[in-house]
């Protein structure tokens, strides 16, 4: 039983695209301890089997609960399509398991009822139809078009965004039929705020681009409050594990952090 | 010992570019049983540690030893420069083991003896320094430029090759101020053989470009025929593993090949 203020808050992606929602959550609860774990050995998730990342997640998990996290963040669309509700079961009491995805459908159901909204992800966030799945539960009567974009991920962390590059494979990617006029589109993976002006600059205020970063986080801190959860540590301490270490990796958290961070291995296949 | 003509050859990658190199030696020796690896649970290798790369390269050797292959074709840059010692340790007496970086390293110190020759790799081949090594060691007076260009290989898999958008990453890269004016130019990775003619097209006929896969086949050919080794086998078989499998991948597979394979699965992480 982790559940006490004073313990960490655990969050996990593939790689360090997640550190897009750690910086939220870092932003929005400065007070918090934090322990992060990015599974750089086995990233990308997104084109990945349902079974290859349910296996991943809940040794991460492992890891996460063993360092007494009170909540495990899933901030990956890829790992929260396919085992957030996995890791519910296995977790079930000793800490609270949150998802970049339940989030967002909550905002969207509250905000654009009605509306032709889009999705952008990896191939395995579209293809589990999970959004569409959990839109049309609520009934909100929410039109959802949806694209994978494979490469954007990969663009971004390879460093290309704001530039020409960039700016034509993203118009490429939403200039498809199968997104057509929207009202909003969900930024459907964790590094994709990277590139949130690029998108907003080609619907040039046509449509509301949407973070699932931020929502994210905002959904946490109402979740900690409510609950009674939330520390006020004055010197809160981070740490951020990964499954295999490179410098690259390293040199590349200042994208997605806003600052150069020490990255800790912690191997997961031993 | 597995070293008889009548066994596979065996090759793995981090995934399914290898399949250029499967493909090149397919072609050039049809009468060959073959085993391919594609460890697609942890693509890519591009970006991983040294020991992570050997980690998993043992793990599938294994895998290939037990199946009886007489040759081991490590079809991966990344880890022909990071595990070729060690899986030649490591297997000995029991079967061959050849990369995709000494054919080409012996085929440049022939043709291009005091040239100005060019890599472009993922991070962890361009890093691991191995080619301009190698080439300082046969005394060629050979000046090697290496360029990383880790967006390439994402970019050919999610499909953008012979478009604008693959035309205008290409030639960002290969105007890169580290590659300068060529005589040749070596494609470090198994999946750019897709993309040499644009290659090519970007050079204008300036620079001879190199594709690694063809070269390792014809090294290979040329190993078996002086060891007796080659199979003329009626009815070669060829099975193709992946240690995760995904449609997706499947459906790549037709890119790198030439045409549709039905792909194993084969766990290598339990």
């Amino acid at each position: 039983m982790n559940k006490l203020p004073e313990n960490p808050i655990g969050i996990f992606d593939s790689g360090i695209g997640g550190l897009t929602v750690a910086h939220a959550i870092k932003s929005l609860m400065p007070h918090e301890h934090m322990i992060y774990f990015g599974d750089t050995a086995h990233l990308p998730y997104g084109d990945k089997s349902e079974a290859a990342i349910q296996a991943f997640s809940v040794k991460i998990a492992n890891v996460l609960l063993q360092k007494k996290c009170k909540v495990i963040v899933i901030a990956c669309h890829s790992a929260s399509s396919a085992a957030f509700e996995l890791l519910k079961e296995y977790v079930r009491h000793e800490a609270h398991v949150i998802n970049v995805i339940d989030p967002m459908i909550e905002f969207v159901s509250q905000k654009f009822s009605g509306a032709q909204v889009g999705l952008i992800g990896t191939k395995r966030t579209v293809q589990s139809d999970v959004y569409s799945k959990k839109l049309k539960e609520l009934n909100k009567n929410i039109t959802l078009h949806s694209l994978a974009t494979p490469l954007l991920a990969p663009m971004i962390e390879e460093g290309f965004f704001n530039n020409k590059i960039s700016g034509d494979i993203v118009a490429q990617y939403l200039s498809d039929s199968s997104l057509g006029e929207l009202d909003a589109l969900i930024l459907g993976c964790t590094h994709y705020p990277l590139i949130k002006k690029e998108i907003e600059d080609f619907y040039k205020g046509r449509t509301q681009v949407l973070d699932s970063s931020l929502v994210a986080a905002q959904s946490l801190h109402s979740f900690l409050l409510s609950e009674g959860l939330l520390n006020n540590a004055s010197k809160p301490e981070s740490h951020f594990f990964v499954s295999d270490y490179t410098e690259s990796f390293e040199a590349s958290t200042r994208l997605f952090f806003g600052q150069n961070l020490r990255l800790e291995a912690h191997r997961l296949w031993d």
